[in-house]
């Protein structure tokens, strides 16, 4: 049985494969990019996860918000932290961020029941 | 029976329930701005609705629109005052704001419907 | 039986003519003003739809998008060409784009299915 | 003796005048707009121009600011009630329009002075 | 004597060194794609250029305005075409665009008497 | 003898100091939170200071971008680090994001030189 976070998934993995699979070159490259720049440095991989995550947030990209909310989690950041990187996200972008707010809040809950 | 209206709110309250039993503070004290930002002060609420109305079209947050197309509403504002809102916000965002004045357009008739 | 692009223009039109039916002369003339700055000029059409798409790529507008897809498609712009087009739109906007690049992506493979 | 106001309109009207004897419709009927919208309606003038005044503010476009605290200023808005919109604006639209307020501020403190 | 192009220019090549003579991999990788993206594919180099300027300008970013205006210009394109794009650019984004219009519009015609 | 740092923060004190003298009760409090979300918590004052600065950097908000770069480089953010985070700005916010990587980049070695 299917829930929120495999169905995003599983769409994101479909279509990244049809873009990947197209001969495109600057859009190939920007994906190999993605995944240099979210890669441990004078940064560790928590940091970077967070740094995506409030900038995703306050550009408004529920999509972008999930996928780091799932990077997130998986390198064992905490709820409290998650929500302080919200909470600035929330201020520096103002209250039209609310609304992604409480989407990714409802998906970070997601992200932990699908733990049990 | 539902309609959009009552879910839209149904969503927003239960998601803001659970930000606000979290302990985050700057989250808390933003919610409580907004409370305080849209009162009667110099200028009356019905204006200040319309402000907000029209700085949540030119920023394109759907979810801003339905929440400041329903207090408008209920302080009163008539259609043709929300349609002047709408016409400025979209001359000065442009035309990408099309797609959220359709749908604003859209959900003022239904809280004029809901009224029956 | 119904299919995503009949839906949308179905969408598109009913919100679109009560907008008009409505006697908001800006919203109007913004309509219009949109026929005009698209047709063949010193550009010629398929240079301007071009121009919309990553207009609206860039400015993250899925109903834009969708629009000027459509009307690439109809004009006879190649697959290639689109894929060009999204790829600027992706490097100058960011990796927040690439949501928009994933259902924009599939959106043109349905233009191309309805087809047959 | 120039002053910042006098400096502003100066270079605006030169440039207007440029854009508008070029044979462009668009834009010349984008500019004809921008006086239609802004006439008194449904809606009174001066709210026309806190309308226009936010929705400038959190777009964070310094010269549309300027333009319609001027225009505010002269259809008779008070600084109690600029204050009231410029805190809707920062509120809406975030920390990031500080900056777009402390100018909004300054100019405003212009505008009252240049009246002496 | 130097002229606002050249002015443009030198600080852009000097800070561009700068941040390739840094060490950071994604950076450099970055400006990379930028030659990439706009040498000529399916789409010629004119076209493209058209396209990161009518990005460019709804996104209200000056430096890449003057940018693609500078290589517009080298790749033949002509007053004409520039102002469709621009208007193009004004409808979709807004009155908003217009101050950037303005500054666009000056350093075409600088670009137009530097060649004298 | 006067340098573009203290400039910069000798205009931001005048600006908030009129702002805060005003009685507008929502600006005092957004300033306030704006202290206390960059606080010691969850996160330590360098992370919250790197997500000020990578939220900053994909808005565009050059003053933004100069208020976290200083107070990142007063808790102590390496060159490296900040490279880092700027990395990722530019990627998530697309190649827009550049002419304010260059100023970004200018004001860091000017704090790193004002400490000789």
């Amino acid at each position: 049985m299917s829930n929120p976070v495999e169905e995003f998934n599983a769409y994101r993995s479909k279509m990244n494969d049809k873009l990947l699979s197209n001969n495109n070159k600057v859009v190939k490259r920007i994906f190999n990019l993605d995944t240099n720049a979210f890669a441990a440095g004078a940064l560790d991989v928590k940091t970077k996860e967070l740094l995506g995550l409030v900038a995703s947030t306050v550009l408004r990209c529920d999509d972008c918000v999930k996928y780091h909310l799932e990077s997130s989690y998986n390198s064992g950041v905490s709820k409290e932290e998650v929500m302080e990187t919200l909470s600035i996200a929330t201020l520096i972008g103002g209250t039209i961020v609310i609304p992604h707010l409480r989407k990714a809040y409802e998906y970070w809950e997601i992200l932990e029941n699908n733990e049990g």
